[in-house]
């Protein structure tokens, strides 16, 4: 076993797991954070924010990542590209490819992930034609006709991102009306590129190299056709970042890690935040919240152990 | 009775109460904020604040709130300068004074106050020498000697604050060590109009017309001396203002409002969120977040009932 290198480690740094790191350094804990993919996490797969409290006129994603990220490393907070792949409750250590790391305590903020739809033609298109991100590949879409599938929040502020490039935007939703808050779905009312398909699920995505249509059923009837299209972008949920940790903290029933009121896991001296947790919203703001909380919580479990 | 005149009334419009009015407007419920005392609340009793999520340098707490509450008056939220004296849970209805508003669901965030120390000279002398709030009334003391009373972080950032002013601030703390945060007490350690009075109280305030000197009890010897001083401050916890609402929601021993995951309280369509409510960490990120929370749960109370 390796030697006990740092007070904290952080697994994961989007907001959740930034804001941990500077709460810990904040307290002058030694932090570690280990991130797989870049600093933020799944929020960068929409553009801008407009429901974080304290930019009146909203605030490009990309941005308000980088600012909390600055006021991290000012405490000097280590953000190190790394995976982990497998967490050791007893020795509280993480493995990260050939390493290991063992602190006092861990926190794990790994957010989620989209979900796939699991239908014909998704995965053979990922990348030529299907898309979980507008933000990133709404600009291959100039001029084009493009499906995008989901009800809530995220698909509609991403199908008012994708009508600035695309000619037509179909939202394809399962159900007659969608979950997206009143001021997006007037929005999206008022646009006239949107085009609304309801009751209706894309059953394939159809191409020979790259997307150019998707089969689509009606619920009500059951009647399927196809419409002719150059892209495809998916949002229809998240599901938690916990493969790693299954069977060795307690998860609900779709992965989500139960947490008590301080953020404590199953596991003494294991806490979680962000939207890789069991709660009720799951928005930005939550999870700086969590992140806050389960540093705190941290501090004081090692402050009265070690 | 009066009429349902609103969706949603947020009582109280700190940064929980603000918050939920941003999720609220942009479900474009028809809410109305309702605040007694100042928009921002408690917070406003200290000058910046550094570990809010987004501002690399920190910012002015006043600056914060102000931002916040632009953002939420641009979704058609009003804020109201009425104090609420009675809930009513059955009726779902507030009274303000003479006036009584009734909604589909209520959002308490009334925050917290600062705790009384209870002691000889406190109330005679509030308001001439004794507060609350150093950012309010600092800049008095300026080439004088003050007493700041308290462990934590709100004591050790205004008291930084006051070195500003004052000549020499005597930390007063009943233990052997502070609870603020370790970069705070670096800080005060390194400055030299800081001086610690540790394992002490301060057990009378004393003065003809305003205050004069303190009377300060050694809690290892049991010795009394007598410290001059012309200011005093208390910085000893917070009590949270749940008063009116005594009897008709379930709160903990001291006060705070007890709620689920999802922030509801024990009457029906009655939510809670921000420094009234029992939890782990009290500060304007949960607050914020808590905000959120209550908000969506009571949209999605409303969007089930109504």
């Amino acid at each position: 076993m390796s030697l006990v290198t740092h007070d904290l480690i952080i697994i994961g740094a989007g907001p959740a797991g930034l804001t941990a790191g500077l709460y810990a350094g904040r307290s002058r804990l030694k932090t570690m954070i280990l991130e797989k993919l870049s600093v933020g996490g799944r929020i960068l797969l929409t553009e801008s924010i407009e429901n974080y409290p304290g930019f009146v006129d909203g605030i490009i994603t990309a941005d308000l990542i980088k600012r909390i990220e600055e006021q991290v490393k000012k405490l000097e907070v280590k953000i190190k590209p790394e995976e982990v792949l497998e967490l050791d409750c007893k020795s509280m250590s993480v493995k990260s490819g050939s390493k290991t790391y063992s602190a006092h305590a861990i926190i794990i903020a790994t957010g989620a992930h989209p979900k796939r739809l699991g239908i014909i033609g998704e995965e053979k298109f990922t990348g030529r034609g299907v898309s979980y991100c507008a933000t990133c590949d709404g600009a291959f879409y100039k001029e084009k006709s493009v499906v995008i599938i989901g009800g809530g929040n995220s698909m509609a502020e991403e199908a008012l991102f994708l009508t600035r490039f695309a000619k037509q935007v179909n939202i394809v939703h399962r159900r007659s009306e969608l979950r997206a808050s009143a001021v997006l779905q007037e929005r999206l009312k008022k646009n006239k590129k949107i085009n609304f398909v309801l009751n209706s699920v894309v059953s394939e995505i159809i191409g020979s190299n790259k997307v150019e249509s998707v089969k689509i059923k009606d619920m009500t009837s059951g009647e399927e056709r196809v419409l002719p299209c150059e892209g495809v972008f998916i949002y229809v949920g998240y599901a938690p970042e916990t493969q790693f940790i299954k069977e060795k903290l307690k998860l609900d029933d779709t992965g989500f890690i139960i947490t008590q009121d301080d953020l404590s896991t199953s596991a003494e001296g294991i806490f979680a935040c962000g939207d890789c947790r069991k709660k009720a919203l799951y928005q930005v703001i939550t999870a700086c919240g969590d992140g806050a909380t389960a540093a705190d919580s941290a501090y004081k479990y090692i402050t009265n152990k070690v």
